[in-house]
């Protein structure tokens, strides 16, 4: 899906939210709770529950891996399912990897074509090398990590790095070499909405993925008055404080009722911005 | 596996070696080439050739991911592998994961419980929450990227953050907080021999693990001369140098011969060292 198609989703769908299929099997509902073959079942019912009000899912890598083999297969089924489904949605691995070229070339070929995602999350603390050659891949996108949503960001990405240059500020600036705003997007974290007006000057035509809205308490509609660009611009995800709006067996409406609350608030975002 | 056993199965074996078990089925011999589900078989050649002469390895998961569920498959039956038959081997899933807290606990799990490797290479860009959750477990390791061996790695790691402190060694500085010389190792490449000796005036008790002799280039008498401390303190790494020496049927003992040739040269630097 190129940049286009993703800005018209958007506005058919009247929504830029991505939703985080980020399966914790202790938070499952009673009938599913602790078993990892339930995985699959569980994405199945939120991903037929919120399919119309979304415009990417972000399985995060993570919560598969961690159930071993089982996780694995079911990870391979979700994408299965929402691309045979959905093949309007993107699909982004949230899998943060990077490493030095010929290794970056595998994790490439895992995720675009073995998994068959349309976009990665990358680290770039490996450099150019370890980055282009998830960019070397046709029609998938490679989303950069710039300012993270957690505390460690103030760790190393905020470190001043030259004069008006912060570390993550660098990232943004020296990534513009590798890649285009056709086939990279960023990672900006809702809870760094107030950086949003300073990232849009470095990258003002990329895609950001922003996540943090919700469970980790950024501000939506922050986000857009600081990010929003003339197409959108943004993917906001939220994982947990819809798939487990309810712990009981009305999981799957709960996550509805909840995204469908999202989806309203950017629909209204999106016409205050005169896109739709 | 802790510190001082670590140091004992090197002086034993006469040997800080560690090899990369990053099986690329394109170079596999005629007889394996091309052949996902022979990936265990080469392993297992590989490591019944070399157990005695090094003291870790290292999978790079980014090979297995690449061969999807089957490549997963053997990932798991060599590291049980290693376990049952050398149960005094390292095993360092290279990983170079890291992703805010809730999520990184995933990956810890991933590797350390389901998999059951005793180290995990991690990413520092997230920060403290993104690293801690590999420390929490008990009797494991967390390998932090510091400066690697690749050319990217100029792109940022070494970019001046303050007064003699550039990003890598920030990342040195600060992660002293997060752990200990008993539960973290850090990554430096061999490639970046000259700045051992600044590394081992910031973490002189530390281990590091050192990829990029071999194919990258890097220098092993470097690595020691710089590195090196009272209790060794360094993993040296090959991978295709050994895995691929060979590609025909003789793999296994050209593996053997290249292997043999690099654990007389450490023997020989770990008694010019006074180690042994």
């Amino acid at each position: 899906m190129n940049k286009q198609e993703l800005f018209e989703q958007i506005k058919k769908k009247k929504s830029f939210l991505c939703i985080g299929l980020d399966p914790d099997i202790s938070k499952f509902p009673p009938e599913m709770k602790g078993i990892p073959s339930s995985i699959f079942g569980f994405n199945r019912a939120i991903i037929d529950a919120t399919a119309d009000l979304c415009v990417a899912y972000k399985p995060n890598l993570a919560f598969y891996e961690s159930q071993g083999m089982v996780g694995m297969e079911k990870l391979y089924h979700t994408v299965e399912y929402i691309r045979h489904e959905y093949p309007d949605i993107l699909i982004i691995a949230d899998a943060k990897r990077g490493d030095i070229g010929n290794t970056s070339d595998m994790y490439a070929k895992a995720i675009f074509d073995t998994l068959g995602a349309d976009a990665i999350t990358v680290a770039p603390y490996m450099g150019e090398d370890s980055v282009v050659p998830f960019l070397k891949h046709e029609g998938k996108w490679t989303i950069l990590l710039a300012l993270t949503s957690n505390k460690g960001a103030d760790d190393f990405q905020t470190l001043i790095t030259g004069p008006r240059m912060r570390l993550y500020e660098k990232v943004l600036k020296t990534s513009q070499d590798w890649g285009t705003d056709e086939n990279m997007m960023y990672v900006i974290g809702a809870t760094q909405a107030k950086e949003l007006a300073n990232v849009r000057r470095i990258v003002p035509d990329h895609f950001l993925l922003v996540p943090g809205v919700g469970a980790q308490g950024g501000s939506l509609q922050e986000v857009a008055k600081y990010g929003m660009n003339s197409e959108c611009g943004l993917l906001v995800n939220s994982s947990r404080q819809i798939l487990y709006a309810s712990n009981g067996s009305d999981f799957a409406e709960a996550a509805r009722t909840e995204t469908l609350k999202v989806q309203q608030e950017m629909e209204q975002l999106l016409q205050e911005a005169g896109l739709i």
